[in-house]
C-alpha cells in the first residue's frame, strides 16, 4: 500500500469517526496528494457528497485530470465513475470491491486503468459499517431493501 | 413545454446571469418542482457542481427517486448521467442534444426513458454561451482544444 492509498484510508476512518459512512478518497499526482475526501452524505446532508466527488471538489477547478490518479476505498459508484469518465481521469486505484462491486467493468470499457488492491482492511472498515448501518448503506447505494 | 421544464430553463438563463455555465436542472415529482439548480462551476470553483448535481444536492437525502425525473436543459454528461443511474431516477426530460450528445445511449442501456425536446431557446442559449466562453466550456467538459 503506498502513501496516497493510505491517506484515502485514513479518510474513510475520518469519516466513520465523525459519524459518517466510511469511503475515503484521494486525487494525486504521482505521489503527490492533491485532495482528500470522504463521504460526507451524513455530515453535510448531501447524497452526491460521495469520497470521490467530495475530493474532487475539493481540489477545484482544474485542467490536468489526464495527469491524475484517484484513489478510493471502495469500487467507483456509477456517480462517482461517471465522473472519472467525464473529467477524462485515466486511473483508478481501489481498496477493496468486495463489499460493492461498483462500475469496474463499465470503467474498463471507457478506457481507464483500474487496479483493486484487495485491501483487508479497507473491507472489514466496510463490513463493519454494512453491518452497524445497513439503512445508511441501503440509502447511500439507493438500494430498497 | 411544461411548467417543470420551463423552471430547468429559467435556472439555465439565471445561471448565465449570474456569469456562468448556462445549464439548469429540476428534480421534481411529477408537475412539482423538488428542487433546482444551475451549474456553479464558476460561482463556487466547484466542477463537480453541475446543474443536475446541484439539483439533486439541493434535494438533499431522500429515497423516493423511483418515482421522480430529472429535467435538464442539456443532455447530461458522464457525471450526471452516473448521478442518474446511481440514484435509479427512472427518467429524464432533456432539453437539447445538439451542443453536446451527452450520454443518453448509456443512460438508456442501463433501462432509463429519456425524452429530448429539441427546445430552440436552449440550444440558442448554450451555442451563444460555447461562441462567448470557449475556453470555459472546454474546461467544463474537460476537452482538450
Amino acid at each position: 500500500m503506498n502513501n496516497v492509498y493510505l491517506a484515502a484510508l485514513q479518510a474513510a476512518k475520518d469519516g466513520r469517526a465523525d459519524a459518517g459512512i466510511p469511503i475515503g478518497a484521494v486525487l494525486a499526482h504521482q505521489d503527490t496528494v492533491i485532495a482528500t475526501g470522504y463521504n460526507r452524505r451524513v455530515q453535510d446532508a448531501d447524497p452526491t457528497a460521495h469520497a470521490e466527488i467530495s475530493a474532487l471538489r475539493a481540489a477545484g477547478r482544474r485542467t490536468d485530470y489526464r495527469e491524475l490518479t484517484l484513489y478510493t476505498t471502495l469500487a467507483p459508484c456509477a456517480l462517482c465513475s461517471g465522473a472519472i469518465v467525464q473529467f477524462k481521469i485515466p486511473r483508478v486505484v481501489i481498496g477493496e470491491a468486495s463489499n460493492f462491486p461498483g462500475e469496474i467493468d463499465w470503467l474498463r470499457s471507457r478506457g481507464v486503468q483500474v487496479q483493486v488492491l484487495n485491501d483487508p482492511e479497507a473491507t472489514e472498515l466496510m463490513a463493519e459499517f454494512i453491518v452497524a448501518e445497513p439503512q445508511l448503506w441501503d440509502e447511500d447505494i439507493a438500494h430498497t431493501p
